[in-house]
């Protein structure tokens, strides 16, 4: 298990050539956010926002259109039980982000099911918070496509049928291999198990226990393969992002929240391009 | 009577352990907020954020919800007229606030009653604003749990019956003791009454005398009481850092906002952990 | 005709006496803001709220509660077609600004009329924007009160049937003593005119030329009157103060918005209060 | 082709006269935001109010008022369906723009028709986005008035019938005589096509290549085109200070967001007045 440092920044986030324009920095789909939980994909929408992503837009329950505007006119929304809606905007995203508040009845079901029925290999398929649980819950078979997954301990323990007791590194990659994919354990102190390898996260802050890390974590993993090539460096390089920036404000702060984070993006990102 | 010092700070606001995550620092319920009154249960929930409790939830009215999310996405939404809902939220919490902007109408009735209902021995209940005056207005029998009334001087005539002129410490003692719990008497020199002491705060300024004070003290109170063991000093330093930091702003303000006070929390709690 | 300075700031911002509480500091009901107008009241209701006035009331329609909320949650809401309610808030203020984005349709008038049945001898209304176009319109029969008009050249044609070219200090004066109060006819140097005598505002700049400005001298007028005992002195502060600190900003700044001037009034009324 | 420097400003952005008032500055009318595009409006608002244009009104699906207030006060809102308004709302404005986030379906064509038969010879007219997409779409004749087209490469080629290929300045300037007007051809080197010339803009950065540039640039040139009496030059600073802001912003950020460039103008025309 190799641990994490700014040399996965430097490895992955590239000086941006000038002849270029929004296409080259993808597309980016964010599902989620019921009538409950409409901040969670809000975060995870700003901060692949913040993170650079080209285009980004959010499908969401329509009570959540006017928060997300009135935050941050930069994104587009539709409406996430709009199946037409939702089959043309996925198929056109290069990253998907689903999970973040999406729920875990009827509705966010169908919705997660749209999405596994539209992703095709070719794309990235973030899968988060809700959408961990309901696939555990509903047996649900996972689709063709570059899985990153995002589970805490707990969701872990759902998906893998692993007890958190019994979480060790050889019985994580055992299920990581079976799943495909990528798999990030979040903890307070994540481990990342990846085809080419395990990382561990050692930095963060507890100043960072506040609900919303994780739609941000999100949120970033889905600017970050969006826009850079290698998707195991992009998931390492957003996981240390995320924990570093809230290093950096724990030196001042006795809690640090997720929107604090997202708006230091730009500038922690310029200082360790390569 | 003890005057407060930040010598409570310092006994309170304890550094954060390297392993620990959001449930560590606790779950809070706010309720509140009817279609009148958004913006208090708004300030509550904002300032419970930002004093770092780790899971935030707000029962209100379903008006207030876009509000709500378009400040501050770190919070979740419940309608405060579910009461299944309800039931389940405050069960769950740690702490529940309950009153700001809550209104004093059949709906607000209604919403208290199921919230003492619900609520158990072991979790801590904040009683404020509108919930203090429906409690006098409705002789309603308190529940069973750690309790902390937020009164300014004309709810605590209501609700002990001490006319404002009688309110000496020795009475309002005798009540607090019939009540049980903390009591927090407000005014610019506010009086905390506990089971262990009587306690004076000397900190705050004219700056504060705006609307949103006291919602924005019971929201602190919230966390501070989810975050800190020991509830009576997690009380008296949410009082105590509500007034100092108020005094801070203040050398540069005419006026201080509530909402300024609660932006400087999480600099002002890292300034005096211990 | 005298020029006014910083001195009328000194003479009228007060140092707040340590034994104060909200009450201390005036209620002030904002009413306006219709459906396309909504912008007018936040702006107005914002600037009451920086200038410090105890408690704010905004009666507007029900469609602008929100974007309020998201903004300044220290303000509360109320339907301003709900009579009753309106006739209760507008009995209880010490300040009522009717006026800012009213319109000047049926359900205006309706509005403004309720205002004036209401109001009474010992309470400031602060009559601006679409609530003077409604008088000259309707001919209304004025209300006893402490009378503060706040026209634009073209509105006081309109309520004074002077024509801009001939809105002589002379003309002007003649005009007030008949409607009563105190007149403040804004142009590019505003002009006030009152009972203890005329005053020139040669304070401001251009790069205050843009919408909004007229609705947040409204809300700094209902915002001073509400907390300065002299009405007079308050209108005359609130004027300066307005102009001054957009010289301040336009140090800097190509055009100074409402708000941003709105967002530096704690600061200023700081360093001159006395 | 001349290549734009910030003599572009300086010959432009003019010091404002001390006697002015804010229809001095100029009316400027925004259309567009359908329910899924209405970010795009509001920063092209947003850029028309910070731009310094004397009065803003937003014609939109009345889903996005209460998002555009909570930004923003500063700017009036009307349904952009409800054609009498439209009509008295354009006839009144200096400037109006058509496009952002506008949609091409039956009811964006419908909006953008009404626009076209209510704009007279002496108006400007920002044709953005969506509108001319629609123009090729439904080969829509264009209206007499001042035409500025700001299509990226791929609408252009719509528009004008030359494949991106083949988009060298003969061609492009030969269809702009044809079209009338200025046409702004976005990328990552604008090109501008004026009756008066032809300029190249090699200001801007990679770090604006996400979504939202295009919408901000067409409400600067609105707001520019409001203000500044010769309405090349208007474009031609306009075009050329969102880039360079841009450039300014990305010294420290890895992305520049739209908004962030918006916030910049007042602070940046002040620099460059004349």
């Amino acid at each position: 298990m190799e641990t994490l440092t700014d040399n996965i920044l430097a490895k992955t986030i590239r000086i941006r050539p000038k002849e270029s324009h929004k296409g080259t920095y993808g597309r980016v789909c964010l599902v989620g956010g019921n009538d409950h939980f409409g901040g969670a994909i809000l975060m995870a929408t700003e901060a692949s926002v913040y993170s650079g992503a080209g285009l980004n837009t959010t499908l969401t329950d329509p009570s959540n259109f006017v928060s997300l505007h009135s935050r941050l006119p930069e994104a587009m929304v539709a409406d996430f039980t709009n199946r037409d809606e939702l089959t043309d905007l996925v198929s056109a995203a290069n990253t998907v982000v689903v999970g973040p508040g999406l729920g875990t009845d009827e509705t966010s079901l169908k919705v997660l099911q749209a999405v596994f029925n539209t992703i095709a290999p070719g794309q990235t398929l973030i899968v988060d918070g809700s959408a961990i649980t309901l696939i555990s819950k509903h047996e649900l078979k996972l689709p063709q496509a570059k899985l990153v997954f995002t589970p805490h301990q707990m969701e872990w323990q759902r998906l893998s049928g692993i007890q958190i007791a019994d979480q060790t590194d050889e019985a994580n990659e055992t299920v990581r291999k079976q799943l495909g994919g990528i798999v990030v354990v979040k903890s307070h102190q994540t481990r990342i198990y990846t085809p080419t390898g395990s990382f561990l996260n050692t930095a963060g802050t507890p100043a960072q226990a506040t609900g919303g890390m994780g739609d941000t974590l999100a949120g970033m993993i889905g600017g970050f393969t969006a826009q850079f090539a290698n998707q195991t460096n992009a998931v390492l390089a957003a996981v240390y992002a995320h924990s570093a920036i809230a290093d950096e404000l724990a030196r001042h702060q006795y809690v640090v929240l997720p929107t604090q984070i997202i708006h230091e993006l730009p500038r922690y990102m310029h200082e360790h391009q390569h």
